[in-house]
């Protein structure tokens, strides 16, 4: 009546989770400990100064939040935006989109500024963009997930952005710990990402980190924040200050969090960025010799995912079926427009490695020869 | 540099996390598969049989939300309140108070109904309230995690809403797999709870359940939910209906609760209450006997959840302080006013047992007798 999940591991090629590493697993058996547990919130402590280094921050509001990269992403708009506050969204895909409901959601007064999926925007573009109106906030989409899009010149981005009186929100869901990203050199305000994608552990926690121009903006809010679940002026009392009961945090993820946070140390973040570019461009050389070409141009391709195109006259769905049922793979399809279009290939954490590249390129072109 | 994290098991007597079960610590270590793998899903459809089950309920509406029970609690409010919308909270302890500020920040206009912390309402006190004006919404706490107090006659209370054209809300994070809940035959509207508590898995998913009446709510309303991540509609896209992509939800946490799901399905609800009653009463007259007495009423009692009068001249901080720090176990203190007067011992998942209590009762005994 009840049978047990009992699957073998999949291997894991889409855009999040990625597959974990056998210390990341063991990890999770810790057992659990209180939410206000003394060990426990030094391993806090712990965890803020790995994810100062993730972020390459020193920022005061840095933690990780008990929700998924979407709890992050409503946090960070929850907490900076106020009913009326005008805010810009610069779209250059699917989750640019998500940050302009939310920000409409939670009250702002939203304007959008596109791109066409794949592409990004210059400098220019957003400076125009930030002319038009006094903006609170202006956010924006380091790595696509939905494209596999890089946003290049995020540092003179985020300075015409001060320069206009906007602070600056990046969304790092897919950066964090995969292509370099310097919080503090680059003057970024508020950034969010997720446990499950470049960092390699189970999904479920939010890596957040606040800056003081975002922490000011928090605390002269005339009216308190919508959300009391992801208010981080209670996670600061929690983290930081008293540590203050705010909700149940799970030692769980945060023994897990924790552990792939000293694994991203240890290996350094210029020594992933480049074993993450090495695979990527093995698997871009091997693609195109199957005639799936990658279609991000090579200057702001992202090597922790990478859209495909899909050949014409083969059915993309199709071949992602086989590649699950019969391989045991998981890529991920397109998202909108690019559905039909393109797959998406993720190569993070335990994910990332030359074996997986070459049973995905002879799994493609076994099923595209016998299609 | 960066140290494990190593400590051993604590004993854990406290208001949730419990201790949870080899089975449900070998499930946590099952590979990562993606959120949209058709393996999962079909986990979720058991999941939901299984959540179904020990909310006694057929409600289609019965997910488990990627948070702890605090978004649970957010979620069911920021989904059944639009601003202005006239909410009455009915507070007998420190987690109705926290309903009543949630339903605030989202735009409710809340009328408060108290009672002193440890007691209960009568049926005639909230029908009273219930009189003042048109609530759409009435949320009480069923089970008080700050005083270990059981609100009794749920159903005549939830037919005195209905009464009054209103919906009930029931904060069930104590109560589901602890004490008889019925949703469906007590007719309530709304209810959610928590993974760590008497459903003894770690904590991070939030059990809810959204009943006919609260489902229309929610599709009649006029403006979106202010939550994106908590919007039960999107939650349900991604349950039941085409499964959508709406988060990059936990297959770990949820391999975790499936199996601790299963373990309370396996013994029973009316066993499982059984049991707790035994050991809750052995717990009881250990500690009469050692003049520390139960603070709550025994017919309003928790099983789950005791507070114990802080004998005169006793420092109850230290106490907690030497249990941990000597015994390895963990107990609570008060909330608010009671922060001085009680401890709060919980007994719940593999943290009840009779060793339990003999161990808890023999280091209080030493620890009283050479203050």
């Amino acid at each position: 009546m009840t049978p047990q999940f009992n699957r073998g591991p999949r291997i894991l090629l889409g855009p999040g989770p990625a597959m974990t590493s056998p210390r990341v697993m063991r990890a999770l058996t810790t057992p659990t400990v209180g939410h206000l547990d003394p060990d426990l919130l030094k391993l806090y402590a712990e965890e803020q100064e790995l994810l100062r280094y993730a972020f390459q921050t020193k920022n005061e509001w840095t933690f990780a939040l008990s929700g998924t990269g979407t709890s992050g992403m409503e946090s960070a708009l929850t907490n900076l935006i106020e009913p009326g506050d005008n805010v810009l969204v610069a779209i250059h895909g699917y989750f640019g989109e998500r940050i302009a409901e939310i920000a409409a959601r939670q009250g702002g007064n939203v304007d959008r500024i596109t791109r066409p999926l794949g592409e990004i925007f210059t400098v220019e573009e957003i400076e125009t963009a930030l002319k038009a109106k006094a903006y609170k906030l202006f956010a924006i989409v380091h790595a696509e997930t939905s494209t596999g899009a890089e946003q290049l010149h995020i540092p003179q981005i985020a300075e015409a952005a001060h320069r206009h009186g906007a602070l600056i929100l990046l969304d790092t869901v897919t950066s964090l710990g995969g292509i370099p990203l310097k919080i503090d050199e680059w003057n970024i305000d508020a950034a969010y990402s997720a446990s499950q994608k470049n960092l390699c552990s189970p999904s479920g926690l939010a890596p957040i980190t606040f800056g003081p121009r975002a922490k000011e903006a928090v605390e002269k809010r005339t009216k308190p924040v919508n959300s009391f679940y992801l208010d981080l002026k209670l996670y600061s009392a929690y983290w930081n200050g008293a540590h203050a009961y705010h909700h149940t945090a799970s030692a769980t993820m945060h023994y897990a969090l924790a552990e792939a946070l000293r694994e991203l140390h240890e290996e350094t973040l210029e020594l992933r960025f480049a074993r993450y570019r090495k695979v990527a461009e093995a698997l871009w050389s091997g693609l195109t010799n199957i005639e799936v070409a990658p279609f991000i141009p090579l200057n702001y391709r992202l090597p922790s995912l990478t859209t495909a195109r899909v050949p014409q006259g083969v059915d993309p769905h199709k071949v992602r079926a086989r590649l699950l049922e019969e391989y045991n793979i998981e890529i991920a399809g397109g998202f909108g427009s690019l559905k039909d279009l393109v797959w998406r290939i993720g190569l993070m954490g335990q994910s990332n490695s030359l074996e997986n590249v070459k049973i995905l390129l002879d799994a493609f072109d076994k099923i595209l020869n016998t299609k």
